[in-house]
């Protein structure tokens, strides 16, 4: 119950709104014009983070309905509860997959019942594909487990661990990307880099029992490629080496410029791992390294030690 | 619906309420006692970090209020929008400021009228400049869409990068700041730092076209100066080289300590910028490296490569 | 208010719900099965992370009342609130330690009466110390306004900055941890983590007047023992050194495994410090450096310096 | 914080739900089957008193910023808040308009653009009457100020009065059913039937300067019709005479059954008035009286007095 | 946004805190003791007025989903949504249930676990009825809708009617009143007589078809049993005769002592009946009558008429 | 969570808001210059409907700490909720008496400090009020035991009866009423009313004991007097006779105008008693009455009986 003021606060207060409001107008006018936007479309166009939010939320429950779902839930509703929330959460997914389809094609629209079909197809197709991600993910849960000399059970890893947050969105995110849904998921990738500092592009390939321990800081490119029993550390990056890109003059969009992690790989915390090279099988990066061409299998890869002044 | 225990879940606890509370008492009270802080002081005297959170998400939608306002907008009525939201932001604003500048004047007090005078005319000077921050944020949003080949779209960039996020929160706290307000502007800043991960302090001036890729770990200091199209990329840390500072015994606050970085420079991942050095125009500074010395203009600074044992 | 759509948005779609729902329910039991879980277990016995987030800021209130307390709590009323808020924050504590204890003992389950009294008697002792956290708090909190130049008054740390965050939730979380609620303790530290980026494993042990300074990055491991004053930057790790372990084909869980880092340290940003090593009293360690032996008292490490092409 | 209980609060409990459900459906199915309902329509086709309360409310701050809208507005930004809630508040009626313009065509459907161009043509003309809407109300407000020894100032009638909630709902909903949204119009009526227990049927024509006092219990019927400067008191109903309509066997709907009540009448509490009869300009209904035909102009109808038992 | 004051609000306010709450403590106290209540009983007893309410709203949607559950339900997943809500207010139910059981046996306490297998049968029996609570429903909503020509649909009377609110709650509170939950059953029907002004007491035997139209004011007693097909106007009083239970000098609770009213009876607006006396089949009563004496099948009573002046 | 619509559902809709917000504004203006209201005003002037509800939610809290406070409230800890919840709710009403002292002087404003001391002491009169408050409750609670026969339990009162929600507002609300605050005190009484249907003015005086059963449509007067151990019952008035007071052209405020009901009186349902007249001690007023006279004490006043038209 917050108090109320003992003098009128603002009285005098004089914003200049009406100003204000057409400086901001001329702003957006101008903005408007550069992107070549028309200015009698209707409402908002673009897909919601809020929503997404909900629905990656939803899913989350579906898939571990015991260990995500509502506090309350029982093993006998389990099923009830999977099929309506996995309803609605589809039926809000189709919501935004039609925003994001109409958006892309707004400078040559389709006709509205070709794009409700498209939009329709495609939320069924990642339905499918659910029990499939929930398999992949136990792996994912088990790897956590095995990796961590400090995790005491599946569920605390579950609960707890960051790394299996960003799983769970980027496999949902990867689905979304696979069918053209870019737009939708870079935000559901990004749900999770901002609640755990991990940085999944939707477009990269990861293999199953894939474990990123700690997490912060941890960025995978659009074209990355990870194999089977992977595991990670925080602030590895597996990145594009940009120099050479930035003297082409232009950015190639879509090129495989990021690297390939063969199955069995370990990479230790603060290893930089850039361009489309190849980490073989079975190696290891130490921390803190900084790699820019392929490594032979069974390889291990550490930094130079540092300069250490004792005080005699 | 939570469900209610079987038994009177707490009858037998017995927490020992009173000797908790009063040791807590004594505790707050030999603080307070050594903050000098007076005892009868009436009501929080603090700012808001949830009501500053509000205010900013309002000035987001001001802003870019058919991308970042509500989803139900329509262009025909973004100027009522923009124009109600600003009004009600501004106001809040005002209550925010009084607190902070009767906080900032605890030990010589002003007369109210004074201190209300000056609230006043901070939060109308603070809302003149919005339609120039929206615009300078413009050229933020271009220079993400240009600098990231896996970017798509503007609305893409303005939806989901964080380093967008945390460059309109920056913008709008370096006003805050500039205007002897460095408490609401170190919580608008915090704001974007607990959902970005990139820490930049408010302090900091930066030109036009900014972009921050991935971001997490960035940490950017109060006097760090940063030119137009500066490009950086995550865990960049352009900070204070403190060994010096420690020596004198005592922390000099407000000197100049940061680095400058000129136009067109780009910083790649994980580099460490300390002190106040320059980074000369047109510059490349590689992944990971560690710079405390100025640079010339067009200069590409890399660390040296690591060891690689391969399995011979 | 949301608009309604102009025709009946999923009339034609079919998610065809039940063949998903029951491939859904297929891998939850083929789960269940790998992990050997009885599958007529009634409802969730896990703690729950939102829960545990209100507690948490329950108690960073009673702790912290005109700080971190309702906006409009006045002295006169702040051991009222303290008791009130308290008493509710343990009694749904109880509720917590209860799933806790319970899960942990499902393999060998102790009578109700046992576990009942064992977990009045953990809150009663967690209650017990709260006093003595909030005393080492504030020496936290002036560690933090002495190592920052740029911190203006300790309310200002108390408000903004993550490492106190952080600090709070590690305090209370290791508290947990002594009392044999890993589960519980963890997921406090995680509540944390994702709001910070500063990942501290609650079996850490941190002496008086920690500062953390900017944090994101940070990893603090489970056997990690911290002196007082020790001051820490932003992407430090106080890791194992994972190497040996992985020979060893198993690996031990809670052997001492991280660094012993004695008083009056400070550690730079993105230090990387690995094994069960100790850094000597009043040592300091340079950012980015990688250290894997222990380091004398009063030592300085650095790391080589980088390769500058220089535009000749 | 609610607490958990000390065992397993449900796992013996089995609700036998497959058969529940079961059941349940096997009645909806019978249910349907009785009204012809088709069985593979996709979503719900009604209207919400959700969504409708919320225009509502949104609609009395329109009409009344200052005193209905939101407490923190000022007077400088009043058009600003009026334009966009009107916008949102009539989009999100559009929507409603919808859903009941397809239910009420769904035995004959109409071709979606006919449907859409009819139901944006009753949104813009609804909003066209707004502004005569609140100087009809303002007359209501003014009549409630004189008409009760009680009320201090216009404001007090605003804020507190329950005649003046259903007043403003009936004007709405009176638009609502002009434009042959009979559903629409039932579900405004019956929220401010539910806040006030006033019972007005939105088919009701009301003259200005209309004052219902106390009100709980008033009822006034679909046909009734209101002159100039009426002012009815609680517990008053304006009826059918059902009795000679039950006998016909069928009801009639739509035929003008109730009250014709001209100008400047009261009429006491409790008063029953039956019927299409006439009370005649300048008349007086006594409390608790039953009135079943016409009343000449200037008349005062009582009741017969009680019987007294005094105790000797 | 809230605005922050201008000055502290209440710094010189003083309550006087410390004695009004110890003078509150002394007046609980002396109400304790004069109820002979134990002091040192642990937690809430008592169930809880919004639990239940929240219980009611998720068995409406229980029982009719497509028009009382979530907006965005569509028929492929009812079943689903049915199960899942059914499972979860079923375990809310439990709960209160306990409470109230634990609290009627607060004299003499059964076993704990007694009470819970008792719990758990009642409200296993309870589900049990809720497929033949809906079928009686469905009874009620056609009769509303033949009875009243203002009715356009039963999806209006759904939607809209508060008799029906009133009905449904009333089968609803009368299963729990049948199953010796008093306490529960008298919540929910106190529930809809907030939303309805209807007011009917869980003891109350309704019968199928049963219509209250408007409604605010009605009143059903305890021991009141009504058949078949019976119409009920606003106002209506099926009360106890109180004079001669008042000489008694003692009030006999659960006796027989409200109507019998019999199938096909209509009872118009404001008509009073009192007593154990029966109402025979077929009988019309009129508006505002008062009957205290039983009347044959088939009558009509109606009232004296009123004595009218007319202006000469 | 809301599906989207499958075409933008508003981009041919124009609602000429620009037309409307102006007519709407010319309205606004008419009427203000009607009432004479200066246009420069800042902020909204007027106590809010919300607050004062938070507010009397809180003080039944207050009085009633383990019945209708929070539902895991324990004894241990009722002191520490009753002083926490008091000061924070009679800050806020601390902020609503300001409002409606400057409201009713806006004519001749006094000076800020004046408002304020005056406003405080308010506060500080109403609290020290309480303890007698809850102590007259008692009185009331206990009636409505003994009254009524459907009545179990002292606590089935507290929670369920609408007479009880009733008379804890107006005793809230007729001190508010004493200490000239007219407008914050009807506005309390309004709350009641909305959820009961019963109408008490606050400036009516109660006795002890006293009891509304049912309720709804109860009626009482500004200026009634009411002895100790009265009971009500519902769709009673004690109301003003107004035929006088219109003849006299002008209505005078404040007059007592209203019944007298003295000590140990029983008025039954529907009963109606008209004007400054005394209904003498221990008497009883029967149901449906019309009483527009004094009645001695130990009188039984009923109503002449009914009409029957048997069928033969």
């Amino acid at each position: 119950m917050s108090s109320t003021p003992s003098q009128p606060p603002t009285s005098q207060a004089n914003w200049e709104l009406d100003r204000v409001v057409a400086e901001l107008r001329a702003v957006r006018e101008k903005w408007r014009e550069s992107q070549q936007r028309a200015r009698d479309a209707g409402g908002r166009e673009l897909p919601s983070r809020e929503t997404l939010g909900r629905i990656v939320e939803a899913l989350r429950g579906v898939m571990f309905p015991m260990r995500l779902g509502p506090s309350d839930l029982r093993q006998q509703s389990e099923d009830f509860y999977v099929g309506f929330t996995l309803d609605s959460a589809l039926n809000a997914l189709l919501g935004q997959v039609r925003l994001e389809l109409r958006h892309a094609g707004r400078q040559s629209p389709a006709p509205d019942q070709a794009l409700e079909a498209r939009a329709v197809t495609i939320v069924r197709d990642f339905a499918a594909t659910l029990p499939s991600i929930r398999a992949l993910l136990d792996t994912d849960v088990e790897a956590a487990f095995r990796g961590d000399p400090a995790a005491r059970s599946v569920d605390e890893v579950l609960l707890c661990y960051p790394g299996i947050v960003a799983i769970i969105n980027h496999r949902i995110a990867h689905e979304l990307y696979l069918r053209e849904l870019p737009l939708l998921a870079r935000i559901v990738a990004e749900l999770a880099h901002a609640e755990t500092g991990i940085d999944i592009h939707p477009g990269a390939r990861i293999g199953h029992s894939f474990f990123i321990d700690h997490g912060t800081g941890v960025v995978i490119g659009e074209t990355a490629v990870i194999g089977d029993r992977v595991r990670i550390y925080q602030a590895v990056t597996l990145g594009a080496k940009r120099f050479e890109q930035d003297e082409t003059g232009a950015l190639q969009k879509g090129q495989p410029r990021h690297p390939v992690v063969e199955d069995d790989v370990v990479i230790y915390a603060g290893a930089t791992i850039l361009g489309r090279i190849t980490i073989g099988k079975d190696s290891t990066i130490g921390g803190n390294v900084w790699v820019t061409r392929s490594v032979k299998p069974g390889s291990h890869v550490s930094q130079a030690s540092s300069r250490s002044q004792t005080p005699d």
